[in-house]
């Protein structure tokens, strides 16, 4: 039994759909919350400044007492996962694996899409995984760099966010994929309207696959809390910008007052 | 004669839009410009984070020797000029006055809408200014979050561009504004969608009066350089992008190769 949090870090609101999913799954855990909202959006940076940023993210968690860690968000995941594993000695996962492992299971045709941000498509880390995890697959990538903004505006069902998903999807849907993979944590904000435009083709979210991911990895490092049911959740950020705390209660259904810090002097 | 440098700096690529002008109106000035790409956008940043990271700007342009300085970005202008005032001894403008100075000359029925991101509309300085110059105006203020990241997309004229910018200024005009002030240094790349969804709208670029007004600064301080013409000009950014060197080519007509530096190390 370990009461101790589970910390769950994205650049902004993103990372806030798996902390969804982790208190549907793991009701019992503790969790402290960073959103580097000063510093939103990372996929347009280089790897170098995205792992030096994420950097101090995993340190504030793990100054914070957390004893494991959910990367929240692909850009993250995708550059600088190996550089977040040299220094963090406790049980950390992220959203690339069991993305791919949920994709892997959907796809009948071996065609399938990835969506991201510009540096997590940069990365290659899906093609790569995913060409593994189903042999002879084609993987498609595209780079979606206006849904961070759109899900930021809360435009995630008008005409403009439908017109945006048209041009950026439109390109995949011609090349056959039967399902399409979320790599980024902010997009199943919009996943009502993504869905419409891609029709039949299958939408992965891999929020659900991370969150079991986590409990397995508690229960298997007997860190599991014992509690049944806690409210006792931390919210940081490293600016104050009212949206945040809309977004938080938009998508988990109740308001946590987020609390500032300044991430470059924690360091 | 002086021969030092005029250094403007901004939060990614708009104040290159400030720069072309500079150029056309001050040939002879050596330019060191900054712009913030690890950190772009400010516009949805709190105040006090917004100061922060333009006081680091400012102190890195000064360290490299610059005559004067130009803030290339309305929301720096509108939440920080009075706090880098404080601490610069040298000559420095910014992009708001100008802006109202050419937008009360351009109104005639004293229906004034500006536009600009969140961080510039909340501070209420263009409301302030305007009502001042132009004494009985109206003056309507809309942010318009999404042209930022639309323009770093590079998507400035096609359906999505028309149908945001048909939304966002909709509402204004039908309050019946007959002028329009570009109140963010990033929307004058996209003033052609602008101009055709607002018809005979006067749409107000500010970045040809700041270019004028730097003029009379350097004249009235004995700071011209007393060259004809030159092309030696620096370009930092605090983050290697692509889309960077891209959009200089395509605001200033010819490739300059911008200079990373990492600006929370030079603090």
């Amino acid at each position: 039994m370990d009461e101790r949090p589970i910390g769950i870090f994205d650049t902004g609101v993103g990372g806030l759909t798996v902390v969804s999913e982790v208190m549907k799954a793991l009701p019992g855990e503790r969790i402290i919350y960073f959103g580097d909202t000063a510093r939103v959006p990372y996929g347009s940076k280089s790897k170098e400044t995205i792992t030096k940023f994420s950097l101090q993210l995993v340190n504030f968690l793990i100054s914070r007492g957390v004893k494991a860690i959910i990367v929240a968000c692909n850009t993250i995941s995708s550059n600088s996962f190996g550089e977040l594993s040299r220094v963090v000695k406790i049980p950390m996962t992220e959203v690339v694996r069991p993305g791919v492992a949920a994709c892997s299971a959907a796809t009948r045709n071996k065609v399938i899409g990835v969506i991201g941000t510009e540096a997590t498509v940069r990365s290659g880390l899906y093609e790569k995984y995913l060409k593994e995890s189903v042999p002879g697959a084609t993987v498609y990538s595209k780079a979606c760099p206006l849904f961070v903004p759109l899900v930021e505006e809360g435009w995630t069902r008008n005409s403009v966010a439908r017109e945006t998903a048209g041009i950026y999807l439109g390109e995949l849907l011609e090349l056959g994929i039967d399902s399409l993979l979320l790599g980024c944590t902010h997009y199943p904000v919009m996943i009502d309207c993504i869905k419409e435009v891609v029709g039949d083709v299958t939408v992965v979210n891999p929020a659900e696959a991370v969150a079991r991911g986590m409990k397995t990895l508690l229960r298997e490092n007997g860190l599991e809390s014992g509690l049944e049911r806690t409210e006792d959740h931390t919210f940081y950020v490293s600016d104050n910008t009212p949206k945040f705390d809309g977004t938080c209660e938009a998508v988990l259904g109740r308001k946590f007052g987020a609390v500032k810090v300044d991430i470059e002097r924690e360091e």
